[in-house]
């Protein structure tokens, strides 16, 4: 299990390489219930990836370094991965799925990774691929959540939201593979555990609260998980090391609809001035709809995960209906 | 003319209430010539025209604030009076054109402000119409630009910057009325005059560049103004204090084209992940299409002034294609 100390030592790391996102304050909000964003989205790779990536990559050997890393993703883990090789002049080989966005193919490869597209399949098949190409280069594998490492780095998120807002009551967490809601809900719980933790995501992926709940990792279909619009969140399982951080450090998981991550989407565009990818409005979606699951606190926080959107996406949200 | 004094003492009047915007470096930057925005988007009101009405109701008498206040906008400067006003306790009466978009109109309506909505006109119509309401009920006019204790608010941006990023070189200033402009080169010049302060304005509504070259206040006609898509740069003319400050202290004024702040516009929602209005994202289109007109720096400073876009518009900036 990740310790207050391996955030810590994240942090130092991370110092002057992830951008220290400010806490942004909801324009309307209510006088009981205020709302604070963490915009992960104004990371340079527009998104949180880079710090576990960044930690990851740091804290290999010299020899390691040299050999270089490899990472599988469809999305904002190769673009953190990407970054943070380049920042530590590392060569980094990015595997990714031909269904991946666009945009984050583009951001990838533009940051000097070398890209590995494969056709349909699902995460096992990508994993398999990256760990023969590792194999055969000795490239050292980054992985998109299950390393200690790699959470640790994601929990600075959390370290960032008490430094800067004492009173904070309850921080909404995305969560996909659970790497974010594991350091974030570590760096918290070990430093201040009446601080509330709850893990948002879609329903049609909900793969991580049926985990939470039933006390065992619960595998979705691809086929199901992929019809959200939270691509982010596609993942079909937690991993064994991010369920045991979340059992011992969440307090709960919700679960948001569709809709509601399309409104709260669009909300954040035209109030709130950020552009958020789906899957990190969801816990905007969790404030703005669920306030019945959550705790009651006076000081709320949501991080927004990411802000790669595909363009055709967010202009479809900004036709749909207000809800 | 506005002092440093004067532009300290409305920061501290500010304090807590603006929020003190971070600057957020530009993700895709060249490692020679390095840009941050300085997001006023994400003011509560989506402008930074909170911070200069703010700075003149809190200066106004008890008397004063007892008899309310009037404004006359077409967009964000009615909303930083409403939400000033509110915050100080003080009745707000908003004068504004039926033109104006309606997203602007609804969100002043919803800080309390009474709306006076007038039919076609100009600037000097809907001036003379607040100027009567003003007369017949005692209420204090809160100019949009025109004002040094307007400008003294607005100049807070100024020293924010400043203070954050010691190696500033060159900062980047939309211009509407000129009050952002005035406040901003004053708190530079007056503390590093070292530092270049650089206007933009869309061609199609360059009355202070006209002015600023030709040394006399160009007044334009409201028709060619109201042609950009830069809503709130459709002021026909510069006001007399904001004209004199503008010479004193800009280093000069440059133009961007409308598919150039459509092109800034799209590629901050998608890139930096930062809703602008077209208003706003002038200077970031000056800072990626006119480098040669730029004083060369290493740091550069955009302020994008505000995200109060309508839906429609930002859909369609969407479905541009590339530049």
């Amino acid at each position: 299990m990740v310790s207050l100390d391996d955030i810590r030592l994240a942090q130092r790391r991370l110092s002057g390489v992830a951008v220290r996102t400010p806490l942004i304050l909801c324009p309307r909000h209510q006088a009981d219930r205020r709302l604070y964003f963490k915009p992960e989205n104004l990371q340079p790779v527009g998104a949180f990836k880079l710090r576990g990536a960044y930690n990851k990559i740091a804290s290999l050997s010299e020899a390691e370094r040299r050999r270089g890393v490899i990472a599988f993703s469809s999305g904002n883990h190769a673009q953190g991965v990407a970054y943070a090789a380049r920042a530590l002049g590392v060569r980094a080989v990015i595997v990714m799925p031909e269904t991946a966005p666009r945009v984050k193919v583009s951001r990838t490869a533009a940051m000097g990774a070398e890209i590995v597209l494969l056709g349909e399949g699902g995460e096992e098949q990508w994993r398999v691929r990256a760990e023969e190409l590792a194999a055969a280069h000795g490239y050292v594998m980054v992985a998109p959540f299950n390393d200690e490492t790699v959470i640790a780095g994601q929990g600075t998120v959390g370290l960032e939201i008490l430094e800067d807002l004492l009173g904070a009551g309850t921080v909404l967490v995305p969560v996909g593979g659970g790497g974010l809601l594991s350091g974030v809900a570590a760096a918290i719980k070990l430093s201040r555990p009446d601080v509330r933790v709850i893990g948002v995501e879609p329903e049609l992926a909900n793969d991580a609260q049926v985990s939470f709940r039933s006390g065992r990792i619960v595998e979705f279909p691809l086929d199901q998980t992929r019809r959200t619009v939270a691509d982010g969140m596609r993942a079909t399982r937690l991993g064994d090391i991010t369920f045991a951080h979340i059992r011992a450090f969440a307090d709960d998981i919700i679960t948001v609809s569709e809709d509601e991550i399309r409104e709260a989407t669009r909300r954040l565009a035209l109030g709130a001035h950020l552009v958020a990818e789906p899957s990190g409005a969801v816990t905007f979606a969790a404030f703005l709809f669920h306030r019945q699951e959550l705790p009651e606190a006076l000081w709320n926080v949501a991080i927004l995960s990411g802000g790669n959107i595909a363009p055709e996406t967010l202009r479809q949200i900004l036709t749909d209906d207000p809800v």
